[in-house]
């Protein structure tokens, strides 16, 4: 046998164990309900740290930004760690649309919800599989999230409300910018006055767990370079309260995403900003955190193949979705319920072989025009939204039979007049009106890949629960898109704000709340 | 700061890092193509053994059974660990078909088969995102195992070939005793022979994996007692090769499944024995593996609410999907293609209600009397299976539509007259004959969970996946219902026996072939 204290040449001490000593045995199995639980891998921990806070944030998107204010607003020295140059993660491309009951807009609009109704229509798309407990509490504590984000931060929406897929009713905020920006930005501004600036260039390469269960803190990796791998020799930051996890999702990780999902190869461009990457992710599941629903990926069904990414299109797409149709070019009818839940609508276009449009006539082209920073503009001079002087023509460019497509918008107008769309059963507007009105405007669908909504598994106090013993891993709590559950097999339009500003709120407040492990 | 080298309690020698050393690279990521692979978390390991062999198996189903014959073979010392009362773990209780293309029974039948159909038919059931490469070895290599079956172990298979759910040909072969057994007793005699005994009621409770990376043994419990946690303390076996983790499922573990599929609360019950519970899965999660489909949970359509567990009910429900109907007593209508895959009928009588049943007349009862070991009379006597003179008694007992029930018989056999069923396009039996000779053969249907399609992920070698950086765990692999990606979303019936004894014996072979890490 080798000796018990045998230095590795990587600077880790190599640990025996003596023999006939007894496994340590951990404590109850509440909150997975498992059997069975007993002694969890741990890392090796730095005899000394290179730094000290009370809480170390891995992300800088919604989730970390509103877990370090409220980890600092309760009086706790906060690092936020961001691998890529710039902070905001992918919320910061994020569509800025806020999906939640009981909205100052809904009341002013007569709009009766509740967060009951929002919990079923996230259940409906979640196909059932949603964790109740984590969607109920996004349902509930989102208007409140919603008043601090302008009470405390000052974001600013858009005084109009609108209706996304999959939501029974209208519930969608949208920030004054139309992009998740409109909230990180203040996020950033707001940790600015309160001495926090979120380092980035900066990885987290492992999650420190201790002998004794807990996370004791981080080994990082500074002047890292995405995607290369080439970062400085690892530093140790303890973490003496805890660990915060929102290091977001995998959608553009495409080896870890076809381990889940096989279908989602390098053929599918993703949503999501470069660094949606599972390197956090896995280091997680490395040291006992529970993996839920990994293999659901969700793709968003109104992006186009004629811009990379998310690009602008899918703002328009929203609007034909209320005001237009979206039609299968091969036969002139409509593919779905335009105001179906993501995947319904994924499936249904992927199904159809990638030939869908999103459009519109004049009349719904007036609330495209609502669409602030001149996007209409620019989506129409990359052709990447056409414009048409009549139907024929319309028809024409993209190979369409006229006259299915012209009996497709007279039976949606004679539902119009019904006020209920026989064909699908789609939720009709407050001012909807028939189709019809010349020029019509254009954009191809292409789902692309979207929201990871396995992830990591919480409680609802944003704990991360051990995979050995089901219990919460002592400091380590995790919010946002890198933790699963909350959204069951698909997440419905608008829902990701409210869950990582939620939970990362829930997570910043309890990390800040944990014992100092070192006191 | 504590020492260097505190002493727990639990026996563990703590470890320490020294400030300032990097942290471990570990090598490339080809097998998952996962980017940023750094260190992994590992478990203390003792400083001498209890006992050592060169291969521990943990499992004693067809897989674990499979690997310790091949390991042995090649010249290894060998322990299986099995944590049950008695060997053979949910193999014992499978129902003994098993699914391969080219077999003799096939030749002789004039049936047309290849790897490639059955490949197809295996994705089609799995929505397409099985591991490929998987599927495809056990598609390729169950004819060779099949083979050595017969030849090596001498199990015993009934001369008629049949045909199971979402095959598109008859590709099955039955153990004699129609049960898993008829291969475990064999698997478990041949090892006598061999000089290997399971042990019993030894449960894993922790991979040891070192701070190389390697799995180098593993903490047993002795004594245990499922599903009570009181075992023995803690034992150590070195593995001096290879672990190999052939645990079986956790279709039994609510917990867990919960965890994954909150659908599936206890009001379900499962076809699996009791000891189909996730700990050794948890804690090769917990070591490091990678975690693939977990959510992805089966239900077997073809049991019954009459009796508990999987019962013997099943095997007449499969005769009544291939000479009956499946049809729908609030309605009097087929509710599915009865040869579907398992999750399309599954999923189709859940969605009816669960108020379907199987029948078929006295020609379809013939084959039902050929079911070995006089289950049809014991269904009988139990009522489980009811026997009635007339279709108008049928129909009475459970409240059905005689009308509509006439209907749909006369319907299917205009389907055998033609050729082709028009309604739902089932494969027809060379030897299909209309249904109406009284008299008529009843079981209520009711799905129970039945296979976790979801686990760790392998490769082709079967070997274990590390989360972190995509190669194979050294000195740790994996066979069977503990593995993930063969199945993809729902796995085809009479495939488990095949994906169990192909990845168990390569997982055998190749765990003796593991250069000793010790010499």
């Amino acid at each position: 046998m080798s000796n018990s204290e045998g230095q590795l040449g990587s600077g880790l001490t190599r640990r025996r164990l003596l023999t006939s000593g007894t496994v340590a045995l951990a404590g109850g199995a509440a909150a997975l309900g498992l059997a069975g639980s007993h002694a969890q891998a741990t890392t090796a921990v730095p005899e000394s740290w290179d730094e000290e806070f009370d809480v170390v944030i891995i992300g800088s998107g919604f989730a970390g930004l509103a877990a370090a204010h409220e980890a600092v607003k309760a009086g706790a020295s906060v690092v936020v760690l961001e691998k890529m140059r710039v902070p905001g993660g992918n919320s910061i491309i994020n569509g800025g649309i806020w999906s939640l009951p009981g909205t100052p807009i809904q009341q002013a609009a007569g709009i009766e919800d509740s967060p009951d109704v929002m919990v079923r229509d996230m259940m409906a798309a979640g196909l059932d599989i949603n964790h109740v407990a984590l969607a109920r509490k996004v349902a509930e504590e989102s208007l409140d999230a919603l008043m601090w984000s302008i009470d405390e931060l000052g974001v600013e929406y858009l005084s109009e409300g609108s209706q996304l897929g999959g939501h029974s009713v209208p519930r969608s905020y949208t920030t004054h910018v139309q992009s998740g920006s409109g909230i990180v930005t203040q996020q950033l501004a707001n940790l600015r006055q309160l001495g926090v600036e979120p380092r980035t260039e900066t990885i987290m390469r492992q999650l420190l767990r201790d002998d004794d269960g807990r996370i004791k803190g981080v080994a990082i990796g500074e002047n890292y370079r995405h995607p290369e791998d080439n970062d400085d020799p690892s530093r140790f930051i303890k973490a003496k309260r805890a660990v915060v996890l929102a290091s977001g999702g995998f959608g553009a990780d495409v080896g870890f995403r076809t381990a889940q999902d096989p279908r989602l190869t390098e053929a599918f461009d993703a949503t999501n900003q470069p660094g949606s990457t599972s390197e956090a992710l896995r280091q997680a599941l490395s040291i006992g955190c529970t993996p839920v629903q990994l293999s659901w990926i969700q793709l968003g069904p109104w992006t186009s193949p004629d811009e990379r990414g998310m690009g602008l299109a899918w703002t328009f797409a929203l609007v034909c979705a209320q005001w237009g149709l979206w039609v299968d070019t091969l036969t002139g009818r409509r593919v779905v319920n335009e105001l179906a839940d993501r995947k319904t609508r994924a499936d249904a276009l992927i199904a159809a072989g990638n030939q869908g449009i999103a459009f519109c006539d004049a009349g719904g082209y007036r609330y495209a025009e609502a669409i602030p920073d001149d996007r209409m503009e620019r989506l129409l001079e990359r052709e990447v939204v056409r414009r048409f002087d009549s139907l024929e023509a319309m028809a024409a460019a993209y190979d369409m039979p006229l006259e299915p497509l012209q009996q497709t918008i007279d039976q949606f107008n004679a539902s119009v007049d019904t006020g209920k769309d026989a064909e699908f059963g789609r939720y009709l507007q407050a001012d909807q009106f028939p189709i019809g009105e010349p020029p019509f405007y254009v954009s191809r669908l292409a789902p692309k890949i979207h929201h990871t909504m396995g992830g990591v598994a919480i409680n609802t106090e944003a704990q991360a629960l051990d995979i050995v013993t089901g219990e919460p891993i002592p400091g380590l709590y995790a919010a946002g898109e890198v933790t699963g559950g909350v959204h069951g097999a698909s997440r419905l339009g608008g829902v990701a704000v409210g869950d990582c500003l939620v939970f990362g709120r829930t997570a910043g407040r309890n990390a800040a709340a944990e014992p100092a492990w070192d006191a």
